[in-house]
């Protein structure tokens, strides 16, 4: 029998529980939605409807989304304080992998600044022979690279941390400290070589123009090996929320390292151990030290859809959805289990597949209508392999751990269609 | 010598007067805006702005440009009939190979219907077993397929053609009906197939919901390789004025074919000869018969920085920068000459290079201050190579074409550093 002859229920499994080859859909001839779209023959023709009867709009210089569309970033702050802000992105709305800007994620620590770039200046100073300073047009001058990639905040998915139920949550409100863009900037090799960096140069002091002034240290050795100085997002300027107009970008590394309203560049022998690498961005190990400069993000992946809070239509067949990203470079393999974790099958990975970037993945599920999990595992081409999450809470002492969660999520499917966050 | 030791002046050239290896910037010592960043020691400490002093905004659920930010679509439409409307994305201000929703560029035969997704539906009918009738929420179910894809307007660069003085123009002007996004969508292969087509079927009939009825009629070849109908545009819903909220997308043909506000599909033997494949998108020949269906947009490049109206800030090191596309799949090679085509040098290619989506060049320059001309030539992975404006005129017997100009494009620098269009 070929494959084109098989009916929806012969489609072979490739993992327990309804999971199907990535690329049965192409393949076969699947019905996906059951007939859902089927024209009886009694049916009426479709309407013309009113915006077909008259002109149009005109075009706008800078566009907008439609009003029906009311997708949206989860806000967080503490009025009147603004100091613990944040914004995260909706992912379980989003598709494929690059974040509309308005919609990236953001950290504040203390509101966003509305900074004129014709007043806004970068000093680069220290331990070099040529101390430098920039305005926006000056570095504008400078030699640009562009790069797709992810940014995630060390803090995101903290609430999966906690020990007690599992919180009723979804993508967004759980892992929604992430977004994936194109960066266009200046390496910042090429500036500290116009500076002169000392011998004893290794950390470079990174500082924001922000009234919280956060600041973090950065060794040398990734200074050298892919920052830049970013002032494109997406095409154009940096948006307000992620730092125009100018912003460090280190790609793969805890956001809150890719400081943003960039203003003073230092370079130091040791690292300064400022606030935000001291009091905040560090964790508390089981033996009372503290973990410091965990810079890079560890390989992980969530599902986006089904995800939680969302509903089920009811039994069939389905295209199982999510993202995977790693900061040690390019995501490998990503398998998705039906079973709770029992059984795990292949995903197919969305070209393109880049270093440190969101990597879109998918895969055909026939939903029996039955209760289960739906589980997603990363694999990156340094061999790393996502955690589960009693192996990373385990690993790491406790669930007082506030940053680098980067387990395996999991979702509930009960039998009445509803999605929700558990701990499995 | 090594790299490291040589000045400026004697970095070698690639190509004549001033070309320099692709990679130039990252090779050597490269002082690239001739020290324009230094700090004098007598200077005052960069000011501690006022922005720095008060905590900043809390952030917003769908976020906005900053206030200072003023890159704008180039819009034109016929008023008070919208019917000519377009807006052309500001090439001479992007970077990278994304386009933001924003500025992407529109194309609109009678303005911009505002779409209440609810109500729109999708009918597929024609040469078929089982008609299909398709809500948004229906359409939704089935399979996604993510493409970063660029999408020309076939009218685009038109003005070229005119026989005349070259026209005062920039990037935008001239090629801003051109742009490249992620697009998600349903493999149209899957819908037609769950629809059932007949063997006579061969050509389907694609027809706007605007006040237009835009329609074109595709080959069931191409529609079986790469079509889709997108829902997502960089990750959100589609904007309106690409579609909203459903759109036909042909990877690499010209933009007219994938018609937007898609609500009929109709499967039939031949091509339906509309309004808009005949009185339109269509050119007149020297023997005075129609040259129609001319899909497939043509090797091309642009060199976006500097382009027409920028102004260079003197003699020194800088960074051409450009893009290049073809619908025949991936670019394979751009060279940049720096003599009015003379002499030619490679351009480093951006990665990703992807097919059928905007490619990003860059070469470093030294100008010295003299009158020339700035040219790039695109080639592809099919063996195409752009070619010269003469030789487009003559292959297609002179400047009456309106359509599928891809000719190389001349920026004239002048000695005091003015950028202007020239044929040359």
């Amino acid at each position: 029998m070929s494959n084109s002859e098989k009916t929806n229920d012969q489609i072979e499994e490739v993992a327990a529980n309804g999971l199907l080859h990535r690329r049965a859909f192409l393949k076969t001839g699947a019905v996906v939605a059951g007939g859902a779209g089927f024209l009886s023959a009694k049916a009426a023709p479709p309407a013309v409807d009113s915006w077909t009867k008259l002109p149009g709009r005109p075009p706008e210089g800078y566009g907008n989304r439609s009003e029906f569309e009311t997708v949206s970033r989860l806000t967080g702050y503490s009025a009147p304080a603004v100091g613990a802000g944040s914004s995260r992105a909706p992912l379980g709305n989003l598709e494929g992998i690059i974040t509309p800007s308005a919609l990236h994620f953001e950290r504040h620590h203390n509101g966003i600044p509305n900074i004129d770039p014709s007043e806004h200046r970068l000093l680069i100073h220290g331990l070099v022979d040529r101390p430098l300073i920039f305005d926006l047009e000056t570095l504008s001058q400078y030699p640009l690279v562009s790069k797709i990639r992810f940014l995630e905040c060390s803090g995101n998915s903290r609430a999966l941390y906690t020990s007690e139920a599992a919180p009723d949550a979804t993508a967004q409100s759980l892992h929604g400290l992430l977004s994936c863009s194109e960066w266009t900037g200046v390496p910042l090799s090429i500036l500290l070589d116009e500076a002169g960096v000392q011998t004893e140069g290794r950390w470079v002091l990174a500082e924001g123009a922000d009234s919280s002034m956060m600041s973090r240290s950065i060794p040398m050795s990734k200074i050298r090996d892919d920052a830049i100085v970013a002032i494109y997002q997406n095409g154009e300027r940096l948006r307000p929320g992620n730092g125009y107009p100018m912003r460090l970008f280190l790609p793969g590394w805890e956001g809150n390292t890719s400081v943003k309203w960039l203003r003073r560049l230092k370079v130091t022998a040791e690292p300064t151990m400022t606030r935000d690498e001291t009091s905040k961005y560090s964790d508390l190990q089981p033996d009372g030290t503290a973990r410091l400069f965990t810079f890079e993000m560890g390989v992980k992946s969530v599902i986006t859809s089904p995800s939680g809070q969302q509903t089920m239509r009811g039994p069939g067949l389905y295209q199982i959805s999510g993202i995977a990203w790693t900061g040690a470079g390019r995501i490998s393999r990503v398998e998705v289990s039906a079973d709770g974790g029992q059984t795990w099958g292949e995903a197919e990975l969305t070209e393109p597949v880049l270093s440190k970037a969101l990597t879109r993945f998918r895969i055909p599920w026939r939903w029996n209508g039955g209760a289960t999990v739906l589980q997603s595992r990363a694999y990156d081409e340094s061999g790393a392999v996502q955690p589960s999450r009693a192996s990373l809470l385990s690993d790491r002492g406790g669930p007082q751990w506030g940053y680098h969660n980067h387990a395996i999520q999991s979702w509930q499917i009960a039998a009445n269609g509803e999605v929700s966050n558990v701990y499995a």
